[in-house]
């Protein structure tokens, strides 16, 4: 899971991300999204479900809250790059965040 | 208690969390501090409590998280500066991180 994902898992792992709202950060090592949430107790009702999500996989986010909005970037250090662990917190999150 | 702190109360309210590792930033108008935690639950279950506290307040922090790491900058963007809030929500974290 920690493994750098190779062209072809990228492009079915990261591609529906890129096409969710997640950019490519950091030279594609990483992937950022911004989430905009009604208000600060949305924001981080969301950061906590999020949260709980990235302690089961073991794989945490780096993330900026002020108010309403969470910036998230996610790559595996271990893997100087994304993982599929990226992939599946990624669409975690979008899902606790209901899109 | 969005007022900006004049100097008088500057001294009394920011003066002890600047000796219990807050720093000045943004050119004085906003407190900084970066709180590391034994691992990820700690981390966020300082968050939590810190969240709590903020929405009681009406009192919002800019916060980055990565694992165990939490960096805090309070500022009242009503006043331009720093204001009572900021020296409230600063000496609450202080307290729920437990130093």
């Amino acid at each position: 899971m920690t493994d750098k994902l190779t062209a072809a898992e990228h492009k079915e792992h990261i591609s529906p991300l890129l096409e969710n709202g997640w950019t490519l950060a950091e030279g594609g090592e990483a992937i950022h999204k911004e989430f905009v949430f009604a208000n600060f107790v949305e924001a981080f009702g969301f950061m906590t479900r999020a949260a709980i999500w990235a302690e089961k996989l073991n794989h945490h986010p780096e993330w900026f809250n002020v108010y309403k909005t969470v910036k998230v970037t996610l790559t595996t250090h271990d893997a100087d790059g994304l993982s599929a662990l990226d992939a599946k917190l990624g669409a975690k999150m979008d899902q606790l965040a209901g899109g």
